[in-house]
């Protein structure tokens, strides 16, 4: 079993948590190709968690989460917000586990991610699009059903969930120089820092973000955390703003972090799915969008670069 | 080095091409999805041949071939008609082995595939879209170069690599009880058909086609080969004829086949972009769709399918 963690987990800690949601994951496959490495300079590495089951990471944390409760904690079912990704892993880990699954929703989210959330079991709860309403929908959920609420990113058990993926990645490429990854709310990033440092302290720990939603970049430089002012970018799973537990983390244990435009993005999505012959998140091309834009920074150098998911409508693909 | 295969090669010949061609290809990665494998009741097995670094399975045949020459025969470079991978495949090991390529190719191919090959160092040389000018404009190619020509499967060494495959498969996945692969010439088929009798002799191997282009399933059925009337199939990959070589080959050791409509072709290749996260091209669609078309036929099983290939346009994508 899993502890509940009230402090910033260490290594063994991180250890601990990989091995106990072990069979409820996938040990994803790590893609290269000699073009992008010609084109880059490098090395380049993709660690591909569009491979697992609900075609994103986030089940790592969630099946962390779950599992750091007493089946008496769990009883009533699990909860959370979220219109994306997160929203499937806890309908996925609560299917898992036989217990309830209550997914708070905006009604305009899209179609195919309400019924993928759906089709595993979960019920859908409207809210209005708003940080006001979603969060007052939340409390009422709680408070009706006494279901458990799992937070997307700002919980130190989701984070050490996120950080399996590092680990892995360690395991299947030798001498990393750097590891780059997204920020969206921070808990993949957090968990990937946590990670390399307890590991490989040798390997560089680089974030990554969309200028359009820079909260992390700016709040790093400032010290204190400042939020996005507008979610105007195509990498939706990055729209949200890092909470206390992720800047926490990323200050005392990013290396550097680099943003990129959209038009970076979308070219550098494209690069992926043609090369690497995989659907992935526009989210999850802005740490390669970075590179390409970095490569003379990391010249020579074996990078990691976590594909964090490849949940796209392919109805509406920006090429 | 490689035999030069004058009869149809047996297990030994087929794991001598496939030690051979290893350091010329990937062993690709085998994806699986619980999501699929309920839909169909079986435990579904996907060769990623679209993994390879170009993309698709076809550089195994070609690196075959080349590599059962002497120096003095290939000193002159590689050519071949193909608009398609096998275009690519033979420009890619040419460049490895530092020889030149030729490919006549119709005047009227994507400019997609034409500059993947032209990147590749190789000489495009346009011909009519007609089988006549083909075969006009390569033994021009032949007679000025002196080049010598890979036929993209009617040759017993390309059939021989395209085995490896299947060889991959059954290392990686245990107690296989059918492996599906579409057949345009039929290169990849007969090496997967030969690959299992010599070594999974319980394992069945099930051919798949377009019923717009199902050539192999008449020419099986009236016992000599039988032409395809026309090649109106989004499996532009299939789009070519089964010759002697492959059809011998099919006749004996093929165990099943299957044809399938233009819309399952469509409808699995999505569930395949969907489920896996891969881009999977139309003609490797077409297995998955039978499977799902014989899913009861197929019930409870362990069933392997090659995705053969990820070279798709984009821009025109049928969803």
């Amino acid at each position: 079993m899993i502890p509940y963690f009230e402090n910033v987990p260490n290594g063994e800690d991180l250890k601990l948590v990989h091995n106990a949601i072990k069979p409820y994951i996938n040990n994803t496959a790590v893609l290269s190709h000699p073009d992008i490495n010609a084109m880059i300079g490098a090395e380049v590495y993709f660690k591909c968690e569009n491979f697992q089951s609900i075609g994103a990471f986030k089940i790592r944390g969630a099946a962390a989460a779950a599992l750091a409760l007493t089946e008496e904690q769990r009883r009533n079912g699990l909860t959370t917000h979220s219109s994306g990704n997160h929203a499937q892993a806890v309908a996925k880990i609560a299917q898992i586990l036989g217990v309830p699954a209550y997914i708070v929703m905006p009604d305009n989210a899209p179609a195919i991610k309400r019924n993928s959330t759906l089709a595993m079991g979960a019920k859908v709860i409207d809210c209005k699009a708003t940080t006001a309403d979603r969060e007052a929908t939340l409390e009422k959920v709680v408070a009706e059903t006494g279901a458990y609420f799992i937070h997307p990113y700002n919980d130190y058990n989701v984070i050490a969930g996120q950080a399996s993926a590092a680990l892995e990645l360690l395991e299947q490429v030798d001498a990393l120089d750097a590891v780059f990854a997204p920020i969206g709310g921070g808990g993949l990033m957090s968990g990937t820092a946590l990670a390399l440092k307890a590991f490989s302290s040798n390997t560089k720990a680089i974030g990554t973000e969309p200028k359009e939603v820079d909260d992390a970049y700016r709040s790093l430089k400032a010290g204190y955390i400042i939020e996005n002012q507008t979610t105007n970018t195509i990498a939706d799973g990055l729209r949200t703003t890092i909470r206390e537990k992720t800047f926490g983390i990323l200050k005392d244990n990013l290396d550097e972090i680099y943003t990129v435009s959209e038009a970076e993005i979308i070219s550098a999505m494209r690069i992926i799915w043609e090369k690497l012959k995989i659907t992935a998140e526009p989210s999850c091309s802005v740490p390669f969008a970075a590179l390409i834009q970095q490569k003379e920074r990391f010249k020579g150098q074996r990078i990691g670069i976590i594909i964090t998911g490849g949940n796209v409508d392919l109805n509406s693909l920006p090429f």
